[in-house]
């Protein structure tokens, strides 16, 4: 059976920018789980989550949280899955401070970290990552690149239109 | 049959770093092929390399680079398959640019992005995302991180020994 | 004949941002291109137009992009034409990340890097270089020269007006 | 009873700059426990040490760590006990990701952070918390600035003797 | 008798941050006073609260500036109790300045410093010392953080409603 | 008889913060002449400023410039007077470029460098310097910090009633 | 008649690293010059230099400095032809603060910036600049371009014998 | 009578940085104090040395120190002398730390802030100081630009002589 994706992230104010993973996730029909689990506030919950997610048909992880950024980390310490990180922006750094916190994981614990705001990406790989042994999956996604390249040439064409109008 | 690995580098300098994701993904008997490709002295290579990845049995892509740090996100361009991208530290600013040139991708083209210089961890990643659907090689993950908390508390010991003398 | 200049982006959304390249560029008379081009989602358009644009005409590329950053170098790697690189702004670091990943290129593929936003300098720059061989143009960019330290001139005799009157 | 101090490290190499704080420690008559704990690689272990922490006797915890760095954040997580955190430097940032990663933490749980390696000023600050209800200790706190001043001025003393000989 | 506790800023318009600490101490019954002391407008004032704090009954003062930010520091040569530095948030660096002036102590005079802003935190921090030895206000700040579990609990069900609605 | 200060700026748009320099030494009562000055622009104007600077009465030049921000060094270049610089705040960095072009000068050529923005301290850093063989200058200054120190004051007891309010 | 390069340096320190410029521009045929000048204290010089430079003979001029770095735009300033600037590695920052003092130039005066000691490419973009309008060099340039192919090729044969004999 | 100079240092070994401070000094003839004063730990003598520092004699106070640098920023509380700061280098930041704390003072209380370890510097900018009204200094400061100029001019001839050799 296919496996499915969680999107967790540390604070309900995420889902503004974790949406984007939630329906990226839909279009290619990855089911996928949602919750807020605050490493720090719910240290419990997100223990419990990443010990027990393999066993409950998850696949992939993508974690989201902003300044100190733990979460990724910690339910990285708790499962074998693959876990995805994206860095929340901050006022203070722009998310410098978000990326640096999850994307300098000691040896033995990876976290696969992706754009400040990344959350497009962070679907988009999850579903690469079940693609290697999902043959329709790929295709879904070279189909999603070749449908993203006709944009940019429509978009060139576009811009050309408007140089000329200059 | 079971995907292999590529590990490819920008430049055979960047080996130092790297053989560490080699003997990691053979320690786990996972078979990984290695190269070096520049993005921008041999971009053709780069090319082929990456489109043909998928039918050449390759399940992952590492791909590690400096400063500007182009190469994974040449490679993802032109396959569907994940790509690990490890940033290789910099005399500049310890590999700050690296990271940055490598995590920053725009939408469309993910590259999970791992600490600076973080070869092991890259190899650990790929052997999370082909362990998705092999239980075999996920056992081998659980029986790596057991092995690490082991090897911790051993060292605990150890301190506290330590400890007692000063 | 005289060389094209080409101006191209990695989204339509620098175009606010590059349109000062191509009004620049007009006012001198100098002949040029625009086109939308991404290194990441229409790589194989990146690749064909870098290679055929100096039979094309062109002396000279302008190539605008921002965070990760790499449709300057890419392009680089696919001609001996000088590229110009023009670093976008970014809501991350201001456009420093875009800063580093197009200006830290690796020994053989160099970038002539701008000011982060920096779309009329790129055209400033292409005409110098157009102009090394050109005395017409030479002498339009001294004129240039003339022009803006009278406007510096006047702002300055403004200013003290301003002075005497707080 | 007096109340003792715990000292944790990510790492055993945490233990050169550590080492510090123990002697900080004992020269002040605070008793101090040791432990190589990580946040990743041991998480059962952290989170077992932090909940019991405050019945075990312990009034602050000391947690040092590089990169990412969790485990100071972690450790807070699980106890109300007052958590300060030591960032060691880093061959990447000198320790401004540590610092981040430890500094910037949620509303809710606070980790007081000092200076990157900085060992004796954990241990002083520890001192400083115990000593808020312990008149003793509170003494010699203030012998302790007394002497330091002391040595400032011997200092000052002999840098006026190498200017003379200059 | 309970200790109190200073919460002290460099300039009113911290104020508006620093509120945050006043409302949660009182939310907790600690008593405080609050005051504007500038390190360098007012030093002999800040020389002369800091030497009289301990006398004066307070158990732990918080220090907020931004910028130079060296109120903290400043505050801490003068007496032994615990003082938490709050960095306040800044147009130029977005408070990274302020965060490394407070944090960078040299040895011997250590500022428990918080995030950027984090004037909750300094709070909590400052509950966190006096608890050492208080078993109520203990009690107290072990019942918010299982209402701060309880309130990302409720909003876990919540965006999992969302998720559905989407 | 008094010399006199000039303040000088690379661009019109930086007299919205160099404003705050002309009114602080009216209100000081040093004689001040302001211009539009730019050190790549008008290269020749900047020269010629600089070069007789001394002998047209003046005793310290403030100068103030943003990202490249040239123009102190330049004129510093050109001159055995004090040179004070602003580094005027930018969009890419919050003025983080500026400064450093501006206080990073090569040993010889020394820029007196205050904060980003720091309009008014420049102008109150030239009148510390005039007031050294002037007493009455001297004594005003001295009467600017007491005054000063009131407001802070002033300030203290505000702030207090708002407490009490809450 | 060919177009020269020259090659002006800040430092006599810095000819370490621009002695490759000299020789990569004298591999290619191209003839040049080199100078110490110093924006700061040597400013008649660099005027000098710069405002004859065209009639000399130059056709492009590369400019290296480290820190404040302002050689580079203070030769721009005073001539129409490009010029490359080389911003040096300082023990500071590693040669940000070169780079940004370099590159953030205002519009009208451009500096085409190249990576912190990027000495090969500047004389590779000086000779992309004169090759414009020159077949013979555009075609060694083609020629180097391959023969970097070639290096990075027997570097890929060979690291894969390094992988076998792991 | 002429006025001293006061060099002062938060730790003795900075002093081998402020030895160019005192040499140079010297060299112009200026009279100059050297003391070992540190804001935290001394900050009685440091509140002391600044409130006298005029009436003693002094013209100009050099304030050297690292990290969070306090002391330039204690002493200009003090008094209403010119006070140069030198930020020393740290291991951490480059002594970026260093510079921020020194050079963001607020409104009201300037500190002259020279370059990282910026040590000769900071006494050319002093005897810059006291120039102004000593025309006999300012002769002196005069034939050091000369001489620096003669320097520059024969290194260049140097580094010619050294290129034809290659």
């Amino acid at each position: 059976m296919a496996k499915k994706v969680a999107v967790i992230m540390g604070s309900d104010s995420d889902f503004a920018t974790m949406k984007a993973s939630v329906t990226t996730l839909k279009t290619f029909g990855v089911e996928c789980e949602v919750h807020v689990i605050s490493a720090h506030r719910t240290p419990y919950e997100a223990e419990s989550f990443a010990k027990s997610a393999k066993d409950n048909g998850f696949g992939v992880i993508i974690a989201a949280a902003g300044k100190a950024a733990h979460l990724a980390g910690v339910i990285a310490a708790y499962t074998t899955l693959p876990v995805i990180g994206v860095p929340i922006k901050t006022s203070m750094m722009g998310g410098l401070d978000s990326l640096l916190s999850m994307v300098q994981m000691p040896k033995g614990i990876p976290v696969a970290t992706v754009a400040v705001d990344g959350s497009d990406n962070a679907a988009l790989l999850a579903i690469q990552m079940l693609a290697i042994e999902d043959e329709e999956l790929a295709g879904k996604m070279q189909d999603y690149k070749v449908k993203m390249a006709k944009d940019v040439n429509a978009k060139d064409i576009k811009i050309q239109e408007e140089v000329k109008a200059l």
